[in-house]
Protein backbone atom coordinates (compact mmCIF):
# COMPACT_ATOMS: atom_id res chain seq x y z
CA UNK A 1 0.00 0.00 0.00
CA UNK A 2 1.16 3.77 -0.14
CA UNK A 3 2.77 5.64 2.17
CA UNK A 4 4.65 9.15 1.75
CA UNK A 5 7.76 10.68 2.93
CA UNK A 6 5.33 12.67 5.15
CA UNK A 7 4.16 9.09 6.77
CA UNK A 8 8.06 7.65 7.34
CA UNK A 9 8.68 11.31 9.24
CA UNK A 10 6.15 10.37 11.59
CA UNK A 11 6.43 6.83 12.13
CA UNK A 12 10.31 8.36 12.91
CA UNK A 13 8.93 10.11 15.79
CA UNK A 14 6.84 7.37 17.16
CA UNK A 15 10.30 5.42 16.66
CA UNK A 16 12.42 7.71 18.51
CA UNK A 17 10.23 7.80 21.43
CA UNK A 18 10.70 4.04 21.34
CA UNK A 19 14.36 4.44 21.48
CA UNK A 20 14.35 7.20 23.72
CA UNK A 21 12.34 4.86 26.28
CA UNK A 22 14.79 2.37 26.29
CA UNK A 23 17.44 5.04 27.19
CA UNK A 24 15.84 5.71 30.23
CA UNK A 25 15.06 2.41 31.16
CA UNK A 26 11.43 1.94 30.00
CA UNK A 27 9.53 0.02 27.60
CA UNK A 28 10.58 -0.48 23.89
CA UNK A 29 7.45 0.81 21.77
CA UNK A 30 6.69 4.29 20.81
CA UNK A 31 3.29 5.61 19.08
CA UNK A 32 2.05 8.59 17.89
CA UNK A 33 -1.20 10.06 16.75
CA UNK A 34 -1.68 12.12 13.84
CA UNK A 35 -4.42 14.67 12.51
CA UNK A 36 -4.79 17.18 9.52
CA UNK A 37 -0.78 16.41 8.78
CA UNK A 38 0.01 17.18 12.35
CA UNK A 39 1.33 14.59 15.63
CA UNK A 40 -1.69 15.76 18.25
CA UNK A 41 0.19 13.18 21.40
CA UNK A 42 2.65 10.39 21.37
CA UNK A 43 4.06 8.08 23.99
CA UNK A 44 5.98 5.14 25.00
CA UNK A 45 5.23 2.03 26.86
CA UNK A 46 4.94 3.28 30.64
CA UNK A 47 4.19 -0.60 32.17
CA UNK A 48 6.96 -0.37 34.48
CA UNK A 49 7.06 2.95 35.20
CA UNK A 50 3.58 3.77 36.17
CA UNK A 51 2.40 0.12 37.17
CA UNK A 52 -0.27 0.14 34.97
CA UNK A 53 -0.10 -3.24 32.51
CA UNK A 54 -2.52 -1.19 29.85
CA UNK A 55 -0.10 1.33 29.39
CA UNK A 56 1.44 0.10 26.29
CA UNK A 57 2.04 2.92 23.57
CA UNK A 58 -0.81 2.98 21.74
CA UNK A 59 -3.20 3.07 24.23
CA UNK A 60 -0.91 5.81 26.49
CA UNK A 61 -1.25 7.66 22.83
CA UNK A 62 -5.01 7.00 21.97
CA UNK A 63 -6.02 8.42 26.12
CA UNK A 64 -3.41 11.61 25.34
CA UNK A 65 -5.12 12.17 22.01
CA UNK A 66 -8.62 11.63 23.05
CA UNK A 67 -7.65 13.99 26.10
CA UNK A 68 -6.31 16.66 23.26
CA UNK A 69 -9.42 16.82 21.15
CA UNK A 70 -11.62 16.40 23.88
CA UNK A 71 -13.29 13.37 22.17
CA UNK A 72 -13.27 9.57 22.86
CA UNK A 73 -13.92 9.40 18.46
CA UNK A 74 -10.48 9.73 16.83
CA UNK A 75 -12.07 9.63 13.34
CA UNK A 76 -9.38 11.16 11.28
CA UNK A 77 -6.68 10.23 12.76
CA UNK A 78 -4.15 7.76 12.23
CA UNK A 79 -1.80 5.93 14.07
CA UNK A 80 1.98 5.40 13.98
CA UNK A 81 2.92 2.78 16.05
CA UNK A 82 6.63 1.51 16.53
CA UNK A 83 5.44 -2.54 16.76
CA UNK A 84 2.43 -4.25 15.31
CA UNK A 85 0.02 -3.80 18.33
CA UNK A 86 -1.06 -6.44 20.62
CA UNK A 87 -4.62 -7.70 20.83
CA UNK A 88 -5.36 -5.38 23.93
CA UNK A 89 -3.64 -2.10 21.36
CA UNK A 90 -5.64 -3.52 18.35
CA UNK A 91 -8.49 -3.55 20.32
CA UNK A 92 -8.07 -0.26 21.63
CA UNK A 93 -7.22 1.23 18.31
CA UNK A 94 -11.18 0.01 16.66
CA UNK A 95 -12.95 1.16 20.06
CA UNK A 96 -11.01 4.80 19.51
CA UNK A 97 -12.41 4.45 15.74
CA UNK A 98 -8.74 5.59 14.02
CA UNK A 99 -8.72 5.50 10.41
CA UNK A 100 -6.00 3.94 9.62
CA UNK A 101 -2.75 2.73 11.35
CA UNK A 102 1.42 2.42 9.90
CA UNK A 103 3.75 -0.13 12.05
CA UNK A 104 7.37 -0.38 12.54
CA UNK A 105 8.41 -3.46 13.51
CA UNK A 106 6.09 -6.43 13.35
CA UNK A 107 5.28 -9.52 15.59
CA UNK A 108 7.97 -11.53 14.62
CA UNK A 109 10.32 -8.86 15.64
CA UNK A 110 8.63 -8.92 19.01
CA UNK A 111 8.50 -12.52 19.06
CA UNK A 112 12.31 -12.86 18.47
CA UNK A 113 13.78 -10.73 21.81
CA UNK A 114 10.96 -12.44 23.96
CA UNK A 115 8.10 -10.17 23.50
CA UNK A 116 5.21 -12.61 22.64
CA UNK A 117 2.08 -11.39 22.07
CA UNK A 118 0.98 -14.49 19.75
CA UNK A 119 -0.33 -16.37 23.34
CA UNK A 120 -2.67 -13.61 23.51
CA UNK A 121 -3.91 -13.80 19.97
CA UNK A 122 -4.14 -17.59 20.33
CA UNK A 123 -6.34 -17.29 23.62
CA UNK A 124 -8.69 -15.08 22.36
CA UNK A 125 -9.52 -17.10 19.61
CA UNK A 126 -10.01 -20.11 21.70
CA UNK A 127 -13.92 -20.92 23.41
CA UNK A 128 -13.93 -19.66 27.26
CA UNK A 129 -13.72 -22.67 28.30
CA UNK A 130 -10.37 -23.67 26.80
CA UNK A 131 -8.47 -20.60 27.55
CA UNK A 132 -5.38 -20.81 30.33
CA UNK A 133 -7.28 -18.21 32.10
CA UNK A 134 -10.55 -19.92 34.32
CA UNK A 135 -13.56 -18.29 33.41
CA UNK A 136 -16.93 -18.49 34.98
CA UNK A 137 -20.70 -17.20 34.46
CA UNK A 138 -22.68 -16.13 37.28
CA UNK A 139 -25.61 -14.39 38.17
CA UNK A 140 -27.06 -13.72 34.67
CA UNK A 141 -30.21 -13.34 35.64
CA UNK A 142 -28.85 -10.64 37.73
CA UNK A 143 -26.35 -8.90 35.69
CA UNK A 144 -28.88 -8.61 32.57
CA UNK A 145 -30.94 -5.58 34.11
CA UNK A 146 -28.27 -3.06 34.07
CA UNK A 147 -29.11 -3.66 30.30
CA UNK A 148 -32.41 -3.42 30.66
CA UNK A 149 -31.28 -0.24 32.52
CA UNK A 150 -29.62 0.72 29.72
CA UNK A 151 -32.36 -0.03 27.58
CA UNK A 152 -35.06 2.16 29.29
CA UNK A 153 -32.19 4.97 29.88
CA UNK A 154 -33.43 8.28 28.51
CA UNK A 155 -29.81 9.78 29.92
CA UNK A 156 -28.11 7.51 27.84
CA UNK A 157 -24.89 8.62 25.51
CA UNK A 158 -24.27 5.96 22.70
CA UNK A 159 -20.52 5.08 21.99
CA UNK B 1 -16.77 -25.18 36.99
CA UNK B 2 -17.37 -24.47 40.98
CA UNK B 3 -18.00 -20.91 42.44
CA UNK B 4 -18.88 -20.26 46.09
CA UNK B 5 -21.54 -17.07 47.76
CA UNK B 6 -18.72 -15.56 47.69
CA UNK B 7 -18.21 -14.97 44.21
CA UNK B 8 -21.83 -14.12 43.81
CA UNK B 9 -21.70 -11.47 45.94
CA UNK B 10 -18.53 -10.32 44.10
CA UNK B 11 -20.64 -10.44 41.35
CA UNK B 12 -23.54 -8.43 42.93
CA UNK B 13 -20.83 -5.63 43.40
CA UNK B 14 -19.79 -5.26 39.89
CA UNK B 15 -23.34 -5.39 38.56
CA UNK B 16 -23.95 -2.82 40.87
CA UNK B 17 -21.71 -0.98 40.24
CA UNK B 18 -22.62 -1.08 36.47
CA UNK B 19 -26.67 -0.43 37.51
CA UNK B 20 -25.56 2.76 39.59
CA UNK B 21 -23.39 4.16 36.42
CA UNK B 22 -26.43 3.28 34.31
CA UNK B 23 -28.56 5.52 36.27
CA UNK B 24 -26.11 8.32 36.35
CA UNK B 25 -26.03 8.71 32.51
CA UNK B 26 -22.16 6.24 32.61
CA UNK B 27 -21.59 3.23 30.72
CA UNK B 28 -23.37 -0.28 31.32
CA UNK B 29 -21.02 -2.29 32.46
CA UNK B 30 -19.22 -3.00 36.10
CA UNK B 31 -15.87 -4.93 37.25
CA UNK B 32 -14.38 -5.51 40.74
CA UNK B 33 -10.92 -7.01 41.44
CA UNK B 34 -10.44 -9.62 44.16
CA UNK B 35 -7.53 -10.68 46.56
CA UNK B 36 -7.43 -12.71 49.69
CA UNK B 37 -11.31 -12.62 50.25
CA UNK B 38 -11.30 -8.39 49.91
CA UNK B 39 -12.34 -5.94 47.02
CA UNK B 40 -9.11 -4.03 46.21
CA UNK B 41 -10.44 -1.96 43.11
CA UNK B 42 -14.24 -1.68 41.58
CA UNK B 43 -15.26 0.39 38.90
CA UNK B 44 -17.68 1.09 36.17
CA UNK B 45 -16.93 1.68 32.56
CA UNK B 46 -16.39 5.48 31.90
CA UNK B 47 -15.67 5.95 28.23
CA UNK B 48 -17.83 9.14 27.52
CA UNK B 49 -17.63 10.86 31.42
CA UNK B 50 -13.66 10.51 30.62
CA UNK B 51 -13.65 10.94 27.14
CA UNK B 52 -11.00 7.92 27.17
CA UNK B 53 -12.54 5.15 24.63
CA UNK B 54 -10.31 2.86 27.01
CA UNK B 55 -11.97 3.34 29.81
CA UNK B 56 -14.04 0.10 30.00
CA UNK B 57 -14.57 -1.71 33.38
CA UNK B 58 -12.53 -3.70 33.47
CA UNK B 59 -9.44 -1.67 31.89
CA UNK B 60 -10.37 1.23 34.55
CA UNK B 61 -10.40 -1.51 37.72
CA UNK B 62 -7.29 -2.98 36.09
CA UNK B 63 -5.40 0.23 36.45
CA UNK B 64 -6.74 0.98 40.00
CA UNK B 65 -6.04 -2.47 41.53
CA UNK B 66 -2.34 -1.78 39.79
CA UNK B 67 -2.24 1.50 41.39
CA UNK B 68 -3.63 0.28 45.13
CA UNK B 69 -1.31 -2.24 45.14
CA UNK B 70 1.83 -0.53 43.83
CA UNK B 71 2.63 -3.18 41.08
CA UNK B 72 1.80 -4.06 37.21
CA UNK B 73 1.32 -7.39 38.24
CA UNK B 74 -2.35 -9.13 39.64
CA UNK B 75 -1.01 -12.34 40.06
CA UNK B 76 -3.46 -13.93 42.58
CA UNK B 77 -6.12 -11.43 41.95
CA UNK B 78 -9.69 -12.22 40.28
CA UNK B 79 -11.83 -9.66 38.14
CA UNK B 80 -15.96 -10.14 38.47
CA UNK B 81 -16.85 -8.40 34.99
CA UNK B 82 -20.98 -7.75 34.88
CA UNK B 83 -19.97 -8.68 31.19
CA UNK B 84 -17.59 -11.05 28.99
CA UNK B 85 -14.98 -8.91 28.07
CA UNK B 86 -14.46 -7.23 24.41
CA UNK B 87 -10.93 -8.14 22.89
CA UNK B 88 -9.26 -5.24 24.03
CA UNK B 89 -9.99 -5.96 27.77
CA UNK B 90 -9.51 -9.32 27.47
CA UNK B 91 -6.22 -8.87 26.46
CA UNK B 92 -5.40 -6.25 29.70
CA UNK B 93 -7.06 -9.48 31.70
CA UNK B 94 -3.93 -11.16 30.66
CA UNK B 95 -1.11 -8.55 30.24
CA UNK B 96 -2.42 -7.85 33.96
CA UNK B 97 -1.80 -11.89 34.93
CA UNK B 98 -5.12 -11.96 36.79
CA UNK B 99 -5.43 -15.65 38.27
CA UNK B 100 -9.39 -15.99 37.51
CA UNK B 101 -12.36 -14.47 36.00
CA UNK B 102 -16.29 -14.33 36.20
CA UNK B 103 -18.81 -13.08 34.65
CA UNK B 104 -22.26 -12.29 34.23
CA UNK B 105 -23.71 -11.12 30.70
CA UNK B 106 -22.22 -12.95 27.66
CA UNK B 107 -21.55 -11.39 24.58
CA UNK B 108 -24.95 -12.57 22.72
CA UNK B 109 -26.73 -10.69 25.34
CA UNK B 110 -24.57 -6.99 24.75
CA UNK B 111 -25.46 -8.12 21.32
CA UNK B 112 -29.14 -7.62 21.93
CA UNK B 113 -28.67 -4.15 23.13
CA UNK B 114 -26.20 -3.26 19.78
CA UNK B 115 -22.94 -3.37 21.74
CA UNK B 116 -21.32 -6.03 19.67
CA UNK B 117 -18.00 -6.69 20.31
CA UNK B 118 -18.30 -9.32 17.52
CA UNK B 119 -17.00 -7.50 14.91
CA UNK B 120 -13.86 -6.82 16.78
CA UNK B 121 -13.42 -10.57 17.65
CA UNK B 122 -13.77 -11.01 13.94
CA UNK B 123 -11.20 -8.38 12.62
CA UNK B 124 -8.32 -9.34 14.91
CA UNK B 125 -8.58 -13.01 13.64
CA UNK B 126 -7.99 -12.09 9.86
CA UNK B 127 -4.34 -11.38 8.48
CA UNK B 128 -3.81 -7.52 8.74
CA UNK B 129 -4.38 -6.75 5.03
CA UNK B 130 -7.87 -7.72 5.11
CA UNK B 131 -8.63 -5.99 8.48
CA UNK B 132 -10.95 -2.59 7.57
CA UNK B 133 -8.56 -0.28 9.07
CA UNK B 134 -5.32 0.03 6.35
CA UNK B 135 -2.37 -1.23 8.19
CA UNK B 136 0.93 -0.88 6.57
CA UNK B 137 4.34 -1.56 7.69
CA UNK B 138 6.86 0.81 6.82
CA UNK B 139 10.61 1.85 8.47
CA UNK B 140 11.11 -1.80 9.65
CA UNK B 141 14.82 -0.89 9.54
CA UNK B 142 14.51 2.16 11.66
CA UNK B 143 12.02 0.24 14.15
CA UNK B 144 14.26 -2.24 14.93
CA UNK B 145 16.65 -0.39 16.24
CA UNK B 146 14.96 0.28 19.66
CA UNK B 147 14.62 -3.36 19.78
CA UNK B 148 18.76 -3.83 19.52
CA UNK B 149 18.70 -0.93 22.18
CA UNK B 150 16.53 -2.72 24.49
CA UNK B 151 18.25 -6.02 24.10
CA UNK B 152 21.89 -4.46 24.86
CA UNK B 153 20.25 -2.36 27.56
CA UNK B 154 21.51 -2.67 31.04
CA UNK B 155 18.55 -0.62 32.68
CA UNK B 156 15.29 -2.51 31.09
CA UNK B 157 12.88 -4.17 33.68
CA UNK B 158 11.34 -6.97 32.18
CA UNK B 159 7.48 -7.68 32.03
Amino acid sequence: MNHTEKDKNFMREAIRLSRESVKNGGGLFGAVIVKNGKIIAGSANSVTQDNDPTAHAEVNTIRKACKKLDTFDLSGCTIYTSCEPCPMCLGAVYWARLDKMFYGNNKTDAKNIDFDDSFIYEEIELPIEKRSIPTIQICADEAILAFQDWKNSTKKIEY
